[in-house]
């Protein structure tokens, strides 16, 4: 904490200022300038609250410096975490590109395995799909529930796929925990702490997307929230943020990518799908996801858009991820990573 | 839902497109224009999923007409809510300005007490309190629970005021109910489905304070939730956004007030202190919110807030407080609304 | 400026960062703190360009402390900015509102006068009229241009109302410098620099309007160029910001106010027919922006706002206006303002 | 233009505004729904100014439908805009990347042909280097002026490199055109429509910059002013948008590409150097710029970035550029494009 005086400020000021902060049980360190004096706090272990300081005479502004978050940081654990999965070789954070794919709502069995089996064709090593949906209207599609958990374990089973998908409560959460392979927090719940912190009890990773106007502290401090009760397999997600912008649904920030890797060792992958909502935009920023190094893709795929219960308009068509898987393979291999072969189509396919 | 055509689209195209639309069971209407087609889409009760229409051929772009609020809206209820609370003539909605003041977190008794009793005094019908604090840090406090629910019972017997007070998740909102007035959902759960929903089906109002970056449309359709599991008794709560701006925590949209009011029949109020985080702009910020035509003031007052265990730099001392009320009332006369006198203090209080 | 460490820093780390500092020409104040070191650096006059601290060995982040702002800030001036006009008692920044009223555009003598009269009656000391329009399609009407300016100067002799119009580039604002009595500079204009000094070497007063995603740093750092070149009489204007919210054509801060007042002693109005776009919220938006302690507003009014040549969706009827000053009179009061009664209306007008 | 009936509208009220619609010249035509009326407008050439139709009884809402540009459209022109220079092979907009490469600011002819030398080698084929400088303070470096052209001018004659630099008024303008390849306007300016109209009557292509709070269709609107004066070449260049993310200077959005790539025919690039404000995020947001399909990059480059006059944050060092360079040229080749190799060290140069 930096306590900033006005140029004008007394020395008295400056000393009472200084009191303050004695008396609130810190240590205070003028800073004499040549316009003015800064004043700096230490001895907090925990965050200081500015209280009155910003109101007293003379003080011009008040300054937070130190980061809040622990786990998440580099601070603490200086190289990457990679999150595997048993019985599996997929990982997320390694070497190689973690892509989760699949459609944004499980609708039917039959829906749901002819997609799996083509992005399992495609080399996707994760099946997406919402078995709880959060929508914005109560009179929208609110997702199968137990039912598209179960027939995602049958994907599991039958093509070796990982399941991601999404818990909205603790109810969700249990069941989410018992089926699938990672329990996905989504953008609106990015800052529901009671969630949080039961997805840090649960002994699955967990996927944590980026609220829509979430700061890159505040989507630290959320992993901090898991990974506080002791769960130190999160993997974060940027899917857009909000902004004025209104050619995509959301703005896809890529730069947090670098950002994140920078202060944290945790993996960050990213969903062009949410991202962008169109998709015409998702096979290109699906290739600048990778340029700029992420450690994976969430990609919507669905084999009928034009019917889909939800999302259809962000959805690829299944050719259409063979295509980006094409071009992202390439792509991994400039930025030293690696995404494995398409696998050969099974003889009955077609 | 409008499908605009491009300039230079053949009327096959155009066919094309009323086919798709028929196809999916709506009625299509090609407005033929000097320029270029557009083509308009009925039919639908529920909202269409724009699916591949704007990728077709000749098609530039798809736009969503009807609103998807229904119980929200004027257009199924023309008159205004008015919330009352049984025993009391504290409203929302009404002529009279609700005022709910209070600490940020309850820290203990005492202090609680101390506050209640000023804010009392200054003519607030409504104490607000924190019992369970969502922060950004798992490090930080978290409120007291159950105890400060205890604590605020006391003080609604004590002095009459109604009690606010935030659930985080289904446990807390179960005691929430059982002994507040209000159930508060915070900005961070506003589109926490799971939560809107269980709020829904309580017997108590609720209090929905605008997300961080929402939408008119969006925090309507959270209120949605609400009302849409039988719980009719909804304030909205306008608590500034997320914007580039730092020279306050948050912008307070004041728009928001006149643009809620034109769609829905529900009471608004609006929350200064986290609207602007800075507590030398609550009172500026109060008086132009009930000259907006704002129902009502949520404000945080501390007795010291230097040792405030949470926001300490945005509550107001008691003294602040009675300023802001006497303006206050001063601005509601003019907007054609009212606020009770303060109350005579009581012989021993000094 | 401020250097803050990471946790792991080493101490030769944390001394090669203060030979840095001082190879620059600064000095280095190192802060050890708890969990890690800070150093702060002073002796610099100008604004220090971090260059490459932030990239060495050791560094977590640079944080810039020192506000750039000399002339506009109260540092410099303590009292407020009074700005009064030759031969008539209008100021702004007095205990007087300065309201300044009239079209969008200015379209026809006939038109221009009609409202100019209209506006006169109901108590406005400002006449604004656009002449040179800054349109963001070049295909609409762009204004009169001199005959505009023309056209006002015969207003400022009808009513004495004084002029205010924005001028676009050197070339108009040489010509508005000439017939108004106070230059315009537009939100997309307000970090045209070249204008911005060309507006510091005339002598008439600047109202500067805040860029779209100005800052209140960078709002102030424009009226810092006008006033470098020895022009000090200068209003700045809040009329909205850029953000997601899409209720309103922007999103109208009125927590500026009592920010620009706290830093700089110069007056600042507010602009809610911009602010908001939308000609049923002005009314409550001006009264909130009277309440919030604005020095003045600027309103769009116009007597045929269907057939306006721009912005007829914002601009009120006369009728409108009227009972918008009624209440806003009402409401100065209590905040210690004062605004003229309307005039009394003449025998022939009706 | 197209106006949204309330749900309980009246017959009436739908004919009251279909008359005021043709009363206004246009063409009304209603579309009854299943819960509500729209009403398409048609005959209009140019924008419809919604006037009061808004405020009339029984209407919801009035929505914008037809776009208006016209010449940055591919409506009008369906291939890319390709554009050369005289007696060089560089192009912006053809198959070949175009890579823009130099310091913020010519600070002197060593420092500048120092940069040259390095950003010709790595395979740049357009020197950036700012002889005017739009700063946010009036006291910071404003840059070299007429010498810094004729610096840059030499650089051309010695090197081969084509010059970019900005011009911020008529002005400058005028002795950029003479002097430069490409006259740049920047963020700040690009709703300068004075200056735009300036650059329209140019004969050197226009790299216009995205405002910093610049929807899609404003930047069109920007352009298609340079346009109709005349000025056919125009280079779009995003270089970020102010949002409330404070990891990086500007959020860089890189989906404005394809975006742009689907409406208009117009050549557009990518300046990472502004759009992150930070050296280490350079060079992974340039991969994913030329991943996501962009023509080109324009990056900062210097050669003792510690004691740069302006931006010393976010330059790089050549070395870096080299590797930045060296990456691009792979990932060019995977979406088709091209970027020359590097070219020998000339004997001398070590």
């Amino acid at each position: 904490m930096l306590v900033v005086m006005q140029a004008q400020a007394t020395d008295e000021q400056v000393r009472a200022v200084c009191q303050r902060i004695e008396s609130l049980g810190y240590r205070a360190h003028p800073i004499p300038g040549a316009q003015r004096t800064a004043i700096g706090i230490t001895g907090n272990q925990t965050e200081v609250e500015p209280g009155t300081l910003e109101e007293m005479a003379g003080v011009q502004e008040v300054i937070r410096v130190s980061k809040p978050f622990k786990l998440v940081s580099r601070d603490i654990k200086a190289e990457n975490t990679v999150i595997g999965f048993p019985g599996c070789d997929a990982t997320v954070g390694g070497r190689s590109l973690a892509v989760m794919a699949g459609p944004c709502a499980i609708e039917s069995r039959e829906q749901a395995f002819a997609i799996a089996e083509r992005v399992h064709r495609a080399g996707a090593q994760f099946f997406r799909g919402g078995a709880y949906k959060p929508r914005t209207s109560p009179y929208s599609f609110q997702g199968l529930g137990e039912e598209a958990l179960r027939i995602m374990a049958e994907i599991r089973e039958r093509f070796g796929l990982r399941i991601v998908t999404e818990a909205v409560d603790n109810e969700s959460l249990e069941l989410v925990e018992r089926y699938a392979d990672v329990i996905q927090i989504g953008a609106r719940n990015m800052q529901n702490f009671s969630l949080l912190k039961r997805a840090g009890r649960a002994r699955k990773p967990v996927l944590l997307k980026r609220g829509m106007s979430a700061t890159l502290e505040e989507f630290l401090m959320a992993a901090e929230y898991v990974m506080s009760e002791g769960n130190y397999n999160v993997v974060l997600c940027e899917r857009g943020v909000r902004t004025f912008a209104d050619h995509t649904r959301n703005t896809l920030d890529l730069s947090l990518v670098p950002a994140v890797q920078r202060l944290s060792h945790l993996p960050i992958v990213v969903d062009p799908s949410h991202g962008t909502g169109k998709r015409n935009k998702v096979t290109p920023l699906s290739r600048a996801a990778v340029a700029v190094g992420a450690d994976g893709l969430m990609v919507e795929v669905h084999n009928d858009p034009d019917r889909a219960l939800s999302d259809g308009m962000q959805s690829l068509y299944p050719q259409q991820f063979d295509e980006l898987m094409d071009q992202v393979r390439q792509i991994a291999r400039i930025v030293e990573r690696y995404l494995p072969p398409a696998r050969a189509q099974p003889a009955a396919a077609h």
